[in-house]
């Protein structure tokens, strides 16, 4: 069962109380001066029903988990705990049948999988039926992380020009964009079984790349230099979770040669006659998280290389700076 | 918008971020010896059916809250914050029309009307748009809360016979037992706009009662006298949960004469023809939440009365005893 999976990412900080799915946590509060609370929420919008239609379920516990955990980090918070929410028309329509594992199961494997990765505990939970609401074989998921910093590490938000822009290359389009995704799939008359023009594996495969956990290189990196903003590159894409780092007077420009684009994107694009700006707008096109240093703090990172991590996705990028202008970002030819 | 509106909630423990749905929270840790986080997840079940079916949302976001907030009490945590999901088909057909207001804005009101009653903010949560998963007017609901106890004072389970229950009336349904109630009403071909045999208000009015805050009344309690065990009255009904409250070798023997039963609970059962246990362990059947104390405490409280809340739902009624007999619960002729 779920709770008896929950059990296993728990590590010294969970109180048990009898109840897997009702612990109680002891939040390491030594050595912090002024300890603060954060909090996220959030779903894997429609990639669930990518998810659905492959048959493939595998993938979405970690999303859940990434796209929440991942958030908790531009407060320089550390992951705690998370809960989850899932709702479905009839479990039965979701559990293991003729040998192959239920949707649930694989959703709940993938959670438990993640949270230990993070250093995070899985303390609760609830699974709703409502035939009602969900058709038979539907369901969601949304999932909570809460997490912990000391006060004077929250980024502060006083990013200057000349600042430098590194980045953690994503490992696919991660959990956004998937409602224009389906819809250009869906015009191009393209099934998830079916490669990409010009590639190898099947989209759907692709699409349901679980996203990348960003807690172990961004928390080394606040550990050695001083972060001045951050952002999870979520719903709005890279362009305007770049813009959200800067105040007025002050752009983001990304280095387009500076990181790797996958070429799902290219594909995509052309598929969809989407522009550039509409991309940059929608996916994160191969970075999935940013932050700001000082010019010396970059140098440093670059310098130190692998001591923050030596491979990809925990490979830190200079990927850009900041310059003054009307408040904005910009990457090649697409702007906001 | 519901950001402005969360922001109304938030009191000094809450620092702001620049947005009121990524605040962080400074949990207020002075005078505790060791800090323990308790956390729910809880949604409304169908009774959103219900609401969409009479067009009232007013009641859901207590509902939400106070489903959540009450299922800390039972770890004796006072709630610090809340968190919302809500997962709607299109937004738009959910939003203010000809005069009426939406069905979110009615949440949202209620949401952040209800969370102040119980020292709560709301610092965050996820509105996801999701056409091809909900129906147009379809949406869902979930929650989140996270509260602080010392762990001293977590109720610790060494419940004894000869021990006393405590419990508070519940004001309604509350937010359990709506399958088996749409199923009844729908059965007996009663619509929602209709009063119940016997009764004057509309039966759709007297089920979207919004769930007791109960977080008050509690905390009094637990201030006051040592609780050995407490449960929230929800899925399981009074029986199930009562059963919670004891180890094997004790049983809870509640009497039907100490607390009053809603009428529309025998209205129900009549039409269902449900027995006596399956009612008392689907709904409340008139009580909202029980805790355990010793018999000397439970004096104290019925002596003090007026002091730990006078009126309903806030008044402690002593509504059973702890026996010694095979492990279960007694609520008239129905058992668990």
């Amino acid at each position: 069962s779920l709770r008896a999976l929950a059990a296993r990412t728990h590590g010294p900080d969970v109180v048990p109380t009898g109840d897997a799915y009702g612990a109680l946590f002891r939040p390491p509060l030594a050595g912090l001066d002024s300890p603060l609370l954060a909090a996220t929420c959030d779903g894997v919008g429609t990639k669930l029903l990518v998810a659905r239609a492959c048959g493939d379920y595998r993938g979405l516990g970690q999303d859940l988990v990434a796209m929440n955990v991942n958030d908790l980090l531009p407060r320089g918070a550390r992951p705690l705990f998370f809960l989850d929410y899932i709702a479905v028309g009839r479990l039965a329509d979701l559990e293991a049948r003729d040998g192959r594992p239920g949707a649930l199961s694989d959703v709940a494997q993938g959670m438990v999988a993640a949270c230990p990765q993070v250093g995070c505990a899985l303390i609760g939970g609830e699974t709703a039926e409502m035939p009602d609401l969900y058709r038979p074989g539907d369901f969601d998921l949304a999932g909570f992380a809460v997490g912990l910093v000391d006060a004077a590490r929250v980024p502060a938000g006083d990013v200057a020009a000349g600042d430098v822009v590194l980045g953690l290359a994503a490992n696919g389009v991660h959990a956004n964009g998937f409602s224009l995704i389906r819809r250009v799939l869906s015009d191009a008359g393209i099934e998830y079984g079916q490669p990409l023009p010009g590639m190898q594996s099947p989209i759907g495969a692709m699409l349901l790349q679980p996203t990348a956990l960003y807690v172990a290189p961004v928390l080394a990196l606040m550990s050695q230099v001083r972060v001045k903003a951050a952002a999870h590159v979520t719903g709005g894409g890279i362009l305007r979770r770049a813009r959200g780092l800067v105040p007025d007077g002050l752009r983001v420009e990304l280095d387009p040669t500076a990181f790797a684009r996958p070429p799902i994107f290219d594909v995509l694009a052309a598929l969809g006659r989407i522009t550039d700006t509409e991309m940059a707008c929608t996916f994160n096109m191969g970075l999935g998280f940013l932050v700001v240093v000082d010019a010396d703090a970059a140098a440093q990172v670059v310098a130190q290389g692998a001591a923050v991590g030596a491979d990809e996705p925990s490979r830190w990028l200079q990927v850009g700076r900041i310059v003054r202008g009307p408040r904005g970002a910009v990457l090649g030819h697409a702007a906001v």
